[in-house]
């Protein structure tokens, strides 16, 4: 996995682990504990897992700066402050650099004469800007991103591919937003008037502060006034966390470090609190007010909603035990059952 | 939330209204009930809202015109024949005009020499249009829009930013589609044969009719022979309605006025009729021939849905109660849950 | 439906069916037997629709080889070896040659000038190649496709409109991709440390290999490391197939011939056997080893769901049902039923 085979010191200097045991044996890439192999670099995050490190085939471990020996383990160990950002680190050396157009513009991206695009701003093949849009210092637009009028990206965000914000919305800073999502589309608006649906227009906008990121092709809907509001973290690193497909209604509010699964969903005008944590293929349908992960359609408390999964397997079966102590309950005959199931 | 401060008066005018009390007083935005406060432009759709009206800090409401004056309420009143119409004009007013490409084609734009494009139609930056490709008067293709061969677009249509709307797919008149959606890709159509799966080709089409908006990100299939089908509203206003995320499947029907909640999902081969409601999240199995609203997987009528999820809840517990009545009938110590539960 | 009528020797022609009856009558299109009407051509595919055949009113019928004349039925048959196989056929001929760009490279398409594309690789308008991109010979990239740096893309794909594939993704041959889907964006990956969530780079990648198809707007998520992947299938024809807005999560691994309905998700890092069947807006929360069927939130045996379904819309007669037992079996009023439901 790794491009080439990596020296345990190699590793060592870019994750700044101090090394016990052979510094010149190679590894050859990442893997998790119970896959990893000879060849393979592994780690155990938490102490529980020293145990898994004795019996696994792996050549070296990254382990907790205190961690134990685990017994009969004879190979190399990289002990770290943080195991999770250790690997973090690890991974960012092999990724390398982001994938980004280079500073200033592409020769086929089109701006509007009155956009404030930041000279070392990172604008791709066929972007297009739109009247008076800001692109902040450091930004990336890659290849296809479109920008309506008056749309306002902050400072260092990266726009991937595809990536549509609609006219007036604005990003603030460190923004991520994965390819072909959508920010600003008009929410759903309609008045029954005449015989016939008017559209409401949508005055408002989407306000994404600091530190967001989206995943793939997630959509914001616009407000009809005031804004749909994504909050900023107040401290350092990513703020909330939308991954790909989720989608969010106009008008609605989501607080600093909430979280969204993948597939995720949230109905128009509600609100949900920082630090709220909506599992995938969630459907959202009133206000989350707790941190306690919520799941289902509609949502709920995640762990009642598993109970409840796992009860709902039963239930066939219970509806047959009942019917068995309705019988023996009235044993003349008369079936309450069948009298009480009508519709 | 005003662009600046609007008195009574300027608003009045916009929406229409005859003003009770002072036409020189400003509000600076508008705000639902419940949250609004100094300065903001509150509104009561219904008479029920009305007494919620005189608790409320707003500096001026808007209200039907024959609604009776809130006791407590010392502020002015705009009135008008529709609350949600006014609404709407002022929030159509607010928006401006739309973020549209002028009409005329961008330089980048690129196509098929076949076409035929309206002069006034408006088509923007890296739009592609294909062979024989039509495109009515008033109609706006906003930046990446891709239409492939031989795709109509009727008149007034406005398909936004990154739309991709597959070879022969027809759009009628007045059609909207938000960014990123997808009509005509190639519906799920496969043969098992001499141990693979072959491709059956799609020779069908996707067919939508007048005054349909559909969201951002949507995706309707084509049908593999005749049309996947979004029916036309016989009146004016919008059509059908389906909100952001939606995806219908191939050669399946929609009738008229039928609305769709984001991320609902609707089968292949049924049909959907005209006035039909569609929850969010809501993933229809069967055709819907009612236009009671639907809800759930796979879907049903939404209230016994949210009835039976209501009831759901209870079921871990009612597990147990059953549990405490079959050994109270059976005191000998035989457990007839225990044996029934084999799967 | 047909661009013209055929005769049905014509169609006998396409499709390499011998003929029962008048080679020289016309039909005008395709119906499935409930639908067929007078002028239509249509076809019953088990011997159990032979006698549905008899009471329709289509014009012609394609059957199998041996099927045996339904009685009453008197108009030309035509006969083949597999009849969703000559209906595949039919509509290969009625679809006519796909609709892609001309073989070479569209002169708005922007390529890096270390990318490998084949001469005969056609590369639509406004499509973008990132650094040591691979195309391989007979691949179509529609208008709009942007590939990353250090992707690859075998012989004979097609990546419809608006594509993204980020960097160092792998696409094997024959691979085909719907509109506007998304390839290799970053999983969802944090370390929550110092009061801050970090990101954690994703240095894996996705490997889709030969013969797969992907829907429009699906989503498939890289690996931190190693590889998310979807399988080839080992013998001729598709592999696995993603219908539409199908989102799977990082370092997850699909099995050859796995095929998911319209809006399913899969999480991160499970495993799903080949010959998987996903249902439609079915949300895979663990590995799936059976080719078994799997549907619902979270997914279990298709035919459990459904019949928990059934037994849902039961179960909140049925909360009454056994209030009702548990008041019979405690005639001295005290209720178990009320003590027993504290949360």
């Amino acid at each position: 996995m790794f491009p080439e085979a990596m020296t345990i010191r190699q590793i060592a200097e870019q994750i700044g682990a101090a090394v016990d045991g052979d510094e010149t044996l190679s590894v050859r890439g990442i893997a998790a504990l119970p896959e990893a192999g000879e060849g393979d670099l592994t780690f155990a995050a938490e102490e529980k897992h020293l145990l898994a490190l004795a019996r696994c085939g792996a050549s070296a471990a990254i382990v907790a700066r205190d961690a134990a020996v685990p017994s009969g383990w004879t190979r190399p160990l990289l002990r770290v402050a943080s195991v999770p950002l250790a690997i973090g680190r690890l991974l960012a050396f092999l990724a390398g650099p982001e994938d980004l157009p280079p500073a200033g513009m592409a020769p086929s991206a089109v701006a509007d004469p009155s956009a404030q695009i930041a000279p070392d701003a990172a604008i791709g093949a066929n972007v297009t800007i739109g009247p008076r849009a800001v692109v902040g210092t450091g930004s990336a637009l890659c290849a296809g991103v479109r920008l309506g009028a008056d749309v306002h990206v902050g400072k260092a965000c990266v726009l991937q591919e595809g990536v549509v914000v609609r006219h007036q919305c604005h990003l603030g800073d460190r923004v991520r937003v994965g390819p072909n999502s959508v920010i600003g589309a008009d929410g759903f608006g309609y008045v029954y008037c005449d015989g016939a649906q008017q559209k409401i227009p949508h005055a408002g906008n989407v306000v994404i502060e600091d530190d967001v990121e989206l995943g793939a092709c997630v959509c914001v809907d616009r407000a009809k006034w005031g804004s749909t509001r994504i909050a900023a973290d107040a401290k350092i690193g990513p703020g909330s966390l939308l991954a790909a497909q989720v989608g969010i209604a106009g008008s609605t509010k989501v607080g600093p470090f909430a979280t969204f699964g993948g597939k995720a969903g949230v109905r128009d005008n509600v609100e949900i609190i920082g630090g709220a944590v909506i599992g995938a293929c969630t459907c959202v349908a009133q206000s989350v007010t707790t941190d306690r992960p919520q799941m289902g359609f509609p949502s709920r408390d995640a762990k009642q909603f598993l109970k409840q999964q796992r009860a709902l397997a039963e239930l066939p079966e219970l509806l047959q035990r009942v019917k068995r102590l309705e019988r023996r309950a009235s044993p003349s005959g008369d079936s309450p059952a069948k009298t009480s199931t009508e519709p």
